[in-house]
């Protein structure tokens, strides 16, 4: 666990160093629309994505260096999604990692601005991500695509807002989250490995079978912190989802098969790894953290 | 007059056509979302930055065929600016294209969704538009994002948001436009121009100096429209950027004076063009088309 923790602080300390550089760079245009989409990304956060990323690529045999700028693109997503979703007119949020939500901090019409130019950003870093080639940044370039669209993650965001209200099933709780967090956690991984040159059969799928179950996993801690967690830790306030009236894992099966459900996936994620060796390990410990995880 | 009327007739039908088929696509996924995407792009629209980025890769040689479907790609862009741009906390717009805009026929959350996925799906098409080598679609990648983003048209809305109510300089007003309109017709025009294999030196630069003043042209004759234009034809209230306190070209310059730069801009456009044989009569053509176009 010491081990997987330096490896995020280091990890972190890279993506934090790369996102404020890149957008904080002195250039002519709208220094208000920059500052909400500095503000946005700048905010903290844990940087799980890009470290994932980093990981999948370690686990191919790469460094993880060349992961580092397509792991800030996904990061990019991730930040736009959160300044929308908090909007007035999706889940209404004033506070996110324990600071004003973006449309608060500055106005709703330079929130949705912020969150736009985000997501055009991710694309155009991946596009000249450095240390790879042309062929390996336009497949980064499809898998985000892929992972953060209409059949990924705003999918699930989508689902997410019809289901508010509504008694839904654990296997549609399961396809929003498969898609409104679990797309863009399966495209991180996704794209880490492709900077390797080269893959083994099979590994692509063993990558991709660990990031959904993780995605999941990250869902089902997450839900339980929101009943458990401390509001000052997690930067919300404590269950507001459950205030909201929105279904969780632990409101659909109970608090306690919640915690075996997350623990099974723990088991099923670290499977998906077992054609892998020792190069997986930072892999193998981040699904250990992200169950373990308090915030 | 009449060749570039049927040229941009073909155009639309064919851009009509492939929207239509790769956004009704039956697919498993969120009906409503999907519902307002298509809503949103098969809203009817004159297709001016396909034909645009079409008749530009026919002015270096090619048939265009393979400008289709970037040309697409970029109409989502288009359309997503549209929905965003029409938001309550935006421009507050009911009507658009003589229809209800899509926060109005959806709701306003399903409209920000709507308006980021096809953001997303225009990345996604670059990616895998047909006929193209990878690189040419990771050229495309780099252009659209760069002219889209917060450099680009993005920063145009946020020069606007800015600007209302605010005595604005003819200069800040065609910064204005050089960003919120121009720059996606500035990427049209070079995507159409990378379907070639080769292009000759200074091509880029002469087209990209014709699209950046065809931009303009297109904004002055929108804001001429506004003012004589009927509500009918123009599917937007007629006076309404000026009712808004919108800072326009004739509110500036005086009508007569707008007339008569519109008239400059078009000489301009028609000049960069100069180096370029019979197969840049389209552009030429569509120039002329802009001008003098009343809807």
């Amino acid at each position: 666990m010491e081990a997987v923790t330096t490896f995020l602080e280091q990890c972190r300390t890279d993506v934090d160093a790369i996102l404020a550089h890149r957008l904080t760079a002195p250039e002519s245009g709208s220094p208000r629309l920059l500052d909400a989409m500095s503000y946005s990304v700048l905010g903290g956060g844990k940087r799980i994505r890009p470290a994932l990323c980093k990981a999948a690529a370690m686990a191919v045999g790469q460094s993880g260096e060349a992961a580092l700028v397509p792991g800030c693109a996904i990061e990019l997503i991730h930040a736009y999604s959160l300044i929308h979703d908090d909007l007035p007119a999706m889940d209404n949020d004033e506070l996110r990692r324990g600071r004003p939500t973006t449309h608060i901090a500055f106005d709703e019409a330079t929130a949705i601005l912020a969150g736009d130019a985000l997501q055009t950003l991710a694309f155009d870093w991946l596009a000249d991500a450095p240390g790879l080639t042309d062929h390996t940044r336009l497949a980064m370039v499809r898998e985000l695509a892929k992972g953060s669209g209409h059949l990924g993650m705003v999918r699930g965001q989508a689902i997410d807002l019809e289901s508010v209200g509504k008694q839904l099933s654990i296997e549609n709780l399961e396809s929003m989250h498969r898609h409104k967090t679990g797309a863009l956690i399966v495209a991180a991984v996704k794209i880490g490995a492709l900077t390797a040159p080269d893959l083994r059969p099979g590994q692509i799928e063993d990558l991709t079978s660990y990031a959904r179950t993780l995605g999941l996993a990250f869902q089902v801690q997450d839900d339980l912190l929101d009943i458990e967690g401390d509001t000052q830790v997690i930067g919300k306030p404590q269950g507001s989802d459950q205030a909201r009236g929105k279904p969780t894992y632990p409101s659909l099966m109970g608090v306690e098969q919640a915690r075996e459900y997350l623990a099974g996936l723990l088991k099923n994620a670290l499977g998906s790894l077992e054609s892998f060796g020792n190069e997986a390990n930072v892999l193998r410990a981040m699904a250990d953290y992200v169950v373990a995880r308090t915030y």
